[in-house]
């Protein structure tokens, strides 16, 4: 079977501990998928990259092509600042690959704020929607439950948290498999008389558009971990404190294993035995590295957000998100769903008249 | 020496799983606390406590005192009703037995809408302070971190978290043993420029009014678990959420290390010395009801909230906190700061005009 190999846009000069990070994660995302036939565009200081490429294992070399880029798009630098004089920085020439179809998906580490920005401008918005919104894959005992927005839009109206749902249901169908995903609106109480006005009118305009998916109603903070829908759609501002506080608390958890594993010799001895079986497995699924990545939802092609203060292994799992990505169509999965929200207002504003 | 025995008044009605919630909760905070010497003051239907009580251990016997109630607040009534229709309920007279010096704490796992408001009709609220708060002590590697608002407010002004960071580091110091304890505003990003206008104008607010205590600034969700700062502050939507994400967080980390434990016939032979030596200790921290018990702050009184949802154990966690606080100075020490806002008021206004 051919595949076709997919293309991945990397900026290159976003991460916190400098261009190394993408050049690591690149090695590393290509040690843990052999089979991958992906490809990696590389947009940065040619200066910096190079050195960094040509110390990079034979096959990251092979598959890497470096564009280099002048300028870069700083962590303090305003959203509305980036966008007027980022042209030519490696994260508006890593956006650009993608709209000109020299690539499928595009990775950065950089700033959150300019990377929306300048995704809109340069990718621009699907029809109906207002702004991106990042959605992350949270591991649940179930499989994922997708939750938007963590963190790119941190005032929304109840008419964008209807968005929200609609394309995090299409990102689950398209990326997790599912085909009746479940969406739950996220809210401090499940009685309907709970929360705050922004979320009890989301709730009534998604019964009221009538939209042909599973909506479950409210769900509370610890039924995102649970995994009791696929979907929970929330503003930016609280579901960037959930995930944070998620990954926080996963790291407090952590603490307290090494501590028990070492409070004593039979504990070390238990550990020990752990360790040769099946300690690694749980250690990798509360290694906050392994779950690094959100992809930006409402443009006009694929955006995945990976922590500006990871690592290359970090890195590397944002990368191995977007080559999941760049074989899946939820792009157009948004855009039928989207359709149908439109359908649904229009029929519903000709049976008011 | 000798010891004033507190007195702790409880609302035996409010629990989901029925009235022996209470009751298996003191006797299980009788054997935690074997030294303790508390009292309870029962509040609820005799017909159903008095067999409980009978049932119980000869100590717990002793301790309780029943006080017959003919009726009970329910999880669905909404607070402005059961202001109007519960005196007399089991809830109603829990708080006015510390209203009239009877008690010196309420616990109660009943409707928390209901328990807020009727708790500012009995107690009053003080002086310069708007609404209750409900504060958690959240366990970090450091300590412990008071987080509020955790529910009782969805919708907060600036000047109202003000209120929260004067309470929860008064808190601290009395109930923590802090002498300074730092302060921090939950936002999604530690650089100013970042968060929704609300946290903004209330940064400026603490930062104007100079109050003499140690202000940190914006602390991000992981800096909870992380014991960042001794307190953080936000409104109840998020700080509801925050907590119950937290909770589910751990149950899923419990989750996969039952699963990794049992993965293999060394991980078992691990998990049997673990058992033997540090497990139990990790075990009672992952559990959800050993953390029990948010404390009401704001009003002329001290009240407990447990999770209506508790059992016997999780209750008792929730009795603990109220002995704990019933020997706190910590409605001083709330007062104390609140006039230090007033006078720090004052002094900008007079600055001003």
């Amino acid at each position: 079977m051919t595949q076709t190999a997919p293309i991945i846009s990397v900026d290159a000069m976003g991460a916190d501990n400098g261009p190394s990070v993408a050049v690591e994660g690149i090695s590393h995302i290509l040690t843990r998928l052999p089979e991958t036939p992906a490809r990696f565009l590389v947009h940065g200081d040619e200066a910096q990259l190079a050195p960094l490429i040509a110390a990079a294992s034979p096959l990251a070399r092979e598959r890497i092509t470096l564009q280099h880029t002048d300028s870069e798009v700083r962590m303090t630098d305003k959203p509305s600042e980036a966008v007027r004089r980022s042209r030519g920085s490696s994260m508006w020439n890593a956006l650009a690959a993608v709209k000109n179809g020299e690539a499928d998906v595009v990775v950065s580490a950089g700033n959150t704020g300019a990377l929306m920005a300048i995704s809109k401008v340069v990718l621009r918005m699907k029809k109906g929607v207002h702004r991106p919104a990042i959605s992350a894959s949270w591991p649940t005992p179930r499989g994922h439950t997708v939750v938007l927005d963590v963190g790119a839009n941190v005032e929304c109206g109840p008419k964008q948290l209807v968005e929200f749902a609609i394309m995090g249901e299409a990102f689950h169908r398209a990326v997790h498999g599912s085909t009746h995903p479940t969406v739950g609106l996220l809210n401090v109480g499940q009685e309907e008389l709970k929360g705050n006005d922004t979320v009890r009118a989301a709730d009534r305009l998604i019964r009221d558009a009538k939209i042909d998916f599973k909506y479950h109603g409210f769900v509370e903070g610890d039924d995102i971990s649970l995994g009791l829908t696929d979907v929970v759609v929330t503003d930016g501002f609280t579901g960037n404190i959930a995930l944070k506080t998620a990954e926080g608390t996963v790291k407090l958890v952590a603490h307290w294993m090494r501590e028990s594993f070492t409070s004593s010799l039979t504990a070390k001895i238990g550990a020990f035995f752990l360790n040769m079986g099946g300690l690694d497995h749980l250690r990798a699924k509360l290694d906050p590295r392994s779950i690094n990545g959100g992809v930006l939802l409402g443009l006009n092609g694929m955006v995945v957000k990976s922590h500006g203060g990871t690592d290359g292994e970090g890195f590397a799992t944002a990368l191995g998100l977007g080559i999941d990505i760049a074989g899946s169509h939820f792009l157009t999965e948004i855009e039928a769903n989207l359709e149908r929200l439109t359908r649904a207002e229009e029929a519903k504003s000709e049976t008011d008249s």
